[in-house]
């Protein structure tokens, strides 16, 4: 049988580290697959994706990807644990896949592993620690790195040193531990492969050589500093972001969706505003002093803290534009995914994909129709697949031409499919 | 004791035929102060009003009004009935107005007169009829005029003949009816009293001589047509219009809130928008699918029809805007108004007010926040509020500048005070 690595993606947008990676993979695992569980219009970060899913399956299609499965809005939406968990989950329900491959600060599995199970095994000591740093408000990353720290410094049971457990901690090895740890918590067969990140940080601005972070390249782009992009980002997925921008389409920022969501803001009562996730004791008040904000800069400006990082913001923004509450989130985490929607195939994925259509343990979503409306499908998994729907409606208010807002988009567009020998 | 007119309003903006309505009335009731119950930011035809209720009221009391009242906005985006009743209420509510001035096509208030006892005595034929045509989804006035001709050409107690009725309806008639339907229905000794249009008819697009209807008005300064605005608007009027606009705080366009709305509209459940008023059934299954639609222009296309009038449309979107459905509707019209919300006062409407608050039997308000947070005012009371001053913070978003679109303008606006001696 063939080798099938899983990644685990944004692609906001497909960048040369992006390629790097996928290059890497497939040294490492010669002959594979690959599939990619990749957000879909809107990202962990809480921020609308530069592109939309089908414009961003293209360019991972033409990239070398085999196949591209949307990670469902209700994970991909979600800090780092919430999201990590729901992506593996779906590439363990393809029954195919084999390797989950993803990058890292060093390249070494080992000392992340070794969290990895800490976490996982959750001893009390720690336990005590995670859950004291949340009740406080932390941010999930920061709660977690607190109650490392304490632990290493207090525990007995902590297998690292403080001084390791500090240059472990970034946003990449937050992401790969959140894996193994998911990995573990489904005694996944999936065998782990991470891989050195090459040149720019995660939240570096400034492009090393070919390499720029995602936040980068966006930000270059919004200031139309089109030399980084033209550097950074390899010619297909270049030549479709900028199909979208001059279709209209692109890019989509999260200013568009300025109105929306201070009215949402403004019309949401205390107690909606505290049924959010990630919103806890006194933030509702918060929430709704800062609505008076005249824009989501001023609105930022206000909220901002410490404990409320702005990506935390930006997260709880998108729960309340999405109807997304703590027992909806909490339900979904529990059942974890209800099917695989295929974004896109390339001619080796349509293999694969009858590989996939018998061994999957989940649904295979092609068409978002009539698995809503068939009646043998959950309602649970209806619900999951009501807030993709709504979520691709949403976004495409903030689409740059007018004439592109069109609803439905998510019954319109066919699968991407990409031939190498026919496309391009 | 000096006589009170009492007059209704939007001002939207104020116009030279607002202005003759007004020497009209002081005509007729020689030596009597003006007091207005006034929309707020939002129209009876389910429009933001161009310039803010603070500018609209400095406006009126510059053209000769005393004191302006703020309609509650519950009542204010009501269908005609609902409008009439909740601003005769308020007029009533004040103690001291003892006549009632409103325009109509021909100025005289017997035929009128006729029509307003005939329905308020609700005929079981007429009723009959009534409810049947607004069962079929026909709008309010529509289904008024359809009963209206149905009994006059079968049943025997219609005192006014099928021509007479014919001529008499007309959306200013419509208006002038319900207020006296009202003025009986509370048994209120406010004495009515009509004066004949000049000029333009109400939905008339052309300016005849310097006036023209405030539909055309509007037209025009959103056509940049100020040749228009200039010769049908009074100067105080005309200036505080272009001075809002200079500030970047009108003209005010329900395009505006195309995004607000649209994303309302793909948010709401079916079950949600069968929930508004206006919305009668199999309704909701057209709303939720014209969501789609990727702007208001086309949204109304694949709605208007000829029950759904554009204007009914309209105020169903309002009442979404401000989750405002049947239940608390049908609430807010049985209680009538709670308070008296005084935007403004001239010099001799300051003598007014404390005659006011000795006669009125319903608190006067002058600012907000004390209000809202006071444990002896009523919990309906407080609701409604809540409507004000929430209408005040979405209007905000449709403020063509972004530095203006701060919420909570209504804790910040004094009201305001205008004394011709010391003013301009």
């Amino acid at each position: 049988m063939v080798d099938i690595v899983g990644v685990v993606v944004e692609y906001n947008p497909f960048h040369n580290g992006h390629l790097y990676h996928l290059t890497k993979a497939r040294e490492e695992v010669p002959g594979a697959h690959l599939i990619a569980v990749m957000s879909g219009n809107w990202t962990q970060r809480g921020e609308p994706a530069l592109i939309n899913k089908w414009a961003r399956t293209e360019a991972a299609l033409q990239c070398g990807i085999d196949i591209i499965v949307e990670l469902p809005v209700v994970f991909a939406v979600q800090s780092a644990e919430g999201f990590a968990r729901g992506a593996v989950k779906t590439l363990e329900a393809t029954g195919i896949v084999n390797h989950l491959c993803f990058g890292s600060e060093a390249g070494q599995l080992e000392p992340l592993q070794t969290i990895a199970s800490y976490m996982e095994a959750e001893p009390p000591p720690f336990k005590k620690e995670l859950q004291l740093s949340l009740k406080k408000g932390l941010s999930y990353p920061a709660a977690l790195h607190r109650a490392l720290s304490t632990v290493s410094r207090t525990g007995k049971d902590m297998p690292l040193s403080a001084e390791t457990l500090e240059n472990l901690f970034t946003p990449n090895n937050i992401l790969a531990i959140e894996y193994l740890k998911a990995l573990k918590k489904i005694s996944s067969e999936m065998i782990p492969l991470t891989i050195k990140r090459r040149g720019a940080g995660f939240h570096d601005l400034q492009a090393s050589g070919d390499i720029a972070s995602a936040t980068g390249i966006r930000r270059a782009l919004f200031k139309k500093e089109l030399g980084v992009v033209n550097k950074t980002v390899p010619p297909p997925s270049r030549e479709i972001l900028f199909e979208e921008i001059a279709a209209g389409k692109g890019p989509v920022h999260e200013e568009n969706f300025a109105d929306v969501i201070l009215s949402l803001l403004r019309r949401s009562s205390p107690e909606k505003l505290a049924s959010l996730p990630e919103v806890i004791e006194g933030m509702e008040s918060r929430l709704k002093k800062a609505a008076s904000s005249p824009d989501l800069h001023s609105l930022f400006q206000e909220l901002k803290t410490r404990r409320y990082t702005r990506t935390r913001l930006q997260r709880i923004l998108i729960y309340l534009l999405l109807s997304l509450d703590k027992e909806a989130l909490s339900y979904f985490n529990e059942a974890g995914p209800h099917y695989l929607r295929v974004l896109g195939f390339s001619r080796q994925g349509k293999d694969l994909l009858s590989r996939i259509k018998t061994r999957a343990f989940l649904p295979l979503v092609t068409r978002p129709a009539p698995f809503i409306k068939d009646p043998l499908i959950s309602p649970g998994a209806k619900k999951m697949m009501h807030y993709d729907i709504l979520a691709t409606d949403l976004y495409a208010l903030g689409y740059p031409s007018p004439q592109q807002r069109t609803g439905g988009e998510d019954f319109r567009r066919p699968v991407v499919k990409f031939d190498p020998a026919v496309n391009r």
